[in-house]
């Protein structure tokens, strides 16, 4: 098997620089002096060039042709399928374009931000338009003559996904969401609000503790600040950011672990595939699926809440929500808002099933970006009930299409409809986690996870994937089951 | 000027991926996580692969064929000097060889370390043979049939130094540094050590104001912690470290300022020639004189001591060392020891000059690696008058040889005759030097090197840059002259 080895080292040297350039991401957004903008724009350039041409490099095509994929196991067959896939994508990709692209959205990212601080979507708008026309072009090079658009840019972060079988699933999600919305904001019982300031020496505490509980393993990984809370690298050296808000030390809490899960993933991906295709993250969706189910099905669960309660009171002392009964209310409490970020677990996915709409209709073109602020509004008023009153909170609150990442949202209420049904088959496993949780020991709910999905990392595609741990095929009534039952509860529906 | 211009944007991309290398070194020491050796091995290691792969690229020869020099300005015929010395000089490194080298040094660097550890020289000389052998066999293929085997490794360090040349200046040195070190041992007048333990707040606090007094600019640059002192990176992001340690806060103090010399001189460099070869120190020795004649000229002078004795009065309280005259004394301490990185101003360059002439015979193969240990202990006693305890206070002190760098230590002492050169000149530039230093005020000091010295980068040869500076030919003259002034005047010789 001399051209499958040849290939495997070529590809391994190839995922180590690529590891390489996600701790340059790193170093930007923890330890780089603020003066060092410039060049490490163009250090991480020149990478990304070395990267970008091993990519395509002809001999890829060469080893694959010469590979008798029968005489594979299952791990070579799978290496095999990623990297030829990887390859096929990215050689349709014209050069030209490929650097356009990456030079105008790292121009796009500066202009949005100043935009969206100013409230002037006009000023974002032709930049956006730019974007837009650059991703509508590479995704015709990729989907040919006959293929979807949006399915083409969609598959780089969910393999094997489409927008037709996506919709299906958030057309079943939007309504009792919208209904459960409703609902739980009209409810005559209402959790209190968390109220105080809470010192950053104790959510640091908290935080480390919780991410310790959550199986972190820092041998391999560090925590640092950073101004959003991110995860990053693979293998041996995955490395976790946190924030900490002093009014608000939920969100450095909640932020810790969802960062965690998808750390911890990561981490327990087996070692045979490190530095090769299968030793990452199979897909955004699954990705996604891991953080979620750390900080929600579990983290936000009424057991789990028990704990964090007594630890919160011994940090912080009376945190005077009604006791731990209230405090339950409290982490979980549904609020009218904008911001998708800062989003409940009910209304969160509302957020992301308004934008994957509007960037469809922006990638297909039956929507024009100047049109987009109305398009934004009507639907955000249809949907929240409240009228957007300025850009930044509305459409020009994320980052994500100013970067160019178009079919990258939809990947987010996937993860949490994929994390319900993995719930619910761990559940089914695990009858008295419920007892493990109160104390703080979430190490049957991780356990059970890396066994069932995080260590195979990218050997079974995304959706095989999950249907395998579950032992169902995945849909999204497990997710509206449980959102219907836990707020019904919470809210005393 | 297009092969000009292809071949600066050719060795742009590979001076922005060698920051990257020296980034992911400065991680290593700093930042990653401990479990994650063996994967940042394997991330070096292809990028290692990457580097030298463009070094070698056959398109450097074109494009450099296709230059008419008498076009290019002296910025371009210094680029094109580089680049070309560069090539020549990796062109003539088999692949397999430079592979063997990288494979063997990295192993050895581990077992010169258990070998130390173990006070086991045997353990540690058959990896020695090995790490000689192979530079052995790479300095052939440098020099060629009439070339010398140790200039051609010392080249890579300080290019256009020969061993003789050195030889000549070391020749000159030796005997006033062993006669200076014999009549301050004997002199009746001896300043007080330090005592006490200094708390670490206070070293930090002191270090860091230490870093700003000498124009280090943590706009582009930053400070850690780490086993080792060390200066990392150029242009835009120079990053250092520094230790601390409770009964030594010289330690940190002094080590700080040296790092900074390094790091101000890579600050220094004028910004057009930013990943340019000429965006970096010029060699070795000159980069040793920056640090050195920040760390001792200045830093050492009874001037800035008095400034540092009120700093450390102020923070620690008393110091009883007999005031800031003592205190002078009590900086310069000469004590009878064993260690390079501890020694004074006089016995620094004694160990340097032993290593030198140890290693010249090693690569010439007058000296075997089996009788390295006698030639050393004998040696020793003859320059410092003790005789050697044991292997780790002699030939297993220094990690340079396990990791192949011979060639290097005679830089050490070339930047302490630098540093002395360009001091005699600063003076006659700054009589009143003594003034401003006395209050913490460096900036006559560290802008008359920058504009005299280290705004150059490499645009000129290094000797040639210091001669420029100095308005002389650089020798050892004025080291010696200062290093017996000083000495005189502290001992009351």
């Amino acid at each position: 098997m001399s051209a499958y080895d040849d290939l495997m080292a070529f590809q391994r040297e190839t995922e180590a620089l690529g590891q390489v350039m996600g701790r340059l991401g790193w170093d930007q957004e923890t330890m780089m002096p603020r003066g060092a903008a410039a060049q490490r724009s163009e250090e991480m350039a020149a990478l990304e060039g070395v990267l970008h041409a091993r990519r395509i490099d002809p001999r890829i095509a060469d080893w694959h042709g010469a590979i008798d994929a029968g005489l594979l196991d299952d791990v070579g067959r799978a290496n095999l399928r990623h990297i030829w896939r990887g390859y096929q994508r990215n050689v349709k990709i014209p050069a030209a374009l490929a650097g356009e692209i990456a030079r105008v959205t790292s121009m796009a990212q500066g202009i949005w931000a100043e935009a969206r601080a100013a409230e002037d979507f006009a000023a974002f708008a032709p930049t956006l338009e730019r974007v837009v026309g650059l991703r509508q072009e590479e995704a015709a090079a990729l989907a040919g003559p006959n293929g979807d658009l949006y399915d083409a840019l969609l598959d780089d972060y969910e393999p094997g996904a489409t927008a037709a079988q996506l919709q299906a699933m958030f057309d079943a999600l939007r309504p009792r969401l919208v209904a459960l919305r409703e609902k739980v904001l009209g409810a005559d019982k209402q959790p209190r609000a968390l109220a105080g300031d809470f010192d950053e020496a104790g959510q640091l505490r908290i935080s480390a503790a919780l991410a310790s509980t959550f199986g972190y393993d820092l041998d391999k990984g560090r925590i640092d600040k950073a101004v959003h809370p991110f995860s990053s690298g693979s293998g041996q050296d995955v490395r976790i950011t946190m924030r900490t808000d002093a009014q608000n030390p939920f969100d450095c809490f909640y932020s810790t672990i969802h960062e965690v899960g998808h750390a911890c993933y990561e981490q327990a991906i087996d070692p045979r595939h490190l530095l090769t295709p299968l030793g990452a993250g199979v897909s955004m969706g699954v990705h996604e699926s891991q953080s979620r189910i750390y900080e929600n099905q579990i983290g936000r669960s009424r057991a789990f809440c028990g704990h964090l309660f007594k630890q919160m009171s011994a940090e912080f002392g009376d945190l005077s929500v009604g006791g731990a009964d209230g405090f339950y209310g409290t982490v979980n409490r549904v609020q009218p808002g904008f911001i998708r970020t800062e989003a409940d677990e009910i209304q969160y996915n509302l957020h992301v099933l308004m934008r994957f709409d509007l960037e469809r209709d922006l990638i297909s073109g039956q929507l024009a970006v100047a049109d987009l602020p109305e398009a934004w509004n009507a639907r955000f008023k249809a949907d929240f009930g409240v009228a957007v009153d300025k850009p930044s909170n509305g459409c020009l609150q994320d980052v994500h299409w100013s970067v160019g990442l178009f079919g990258y949202f939809p990947t987010y209420t996937l993860g949490n409809v994929y994390a319900a049904c993995l719930h619910r088959a761990m559940l089914a496993d695990l009858p008295n986690l419920d007892v493990s949780l109160a104390t703080g020991d979430t190490a049957p709910a991780t356990t059970w996870l890396r066994e069932k999905l995080q260590m195979h990392g990218g050997l079974y595609e995304p959706r095989e994937l999950v249907a395998k741990a579950c032992g169902f095929e995945p849909s999204e009534g497990p997710l509206l089951d449980y959102l219907e039952a836990k707020f019904s509860d919470i809210y005393a529906l």
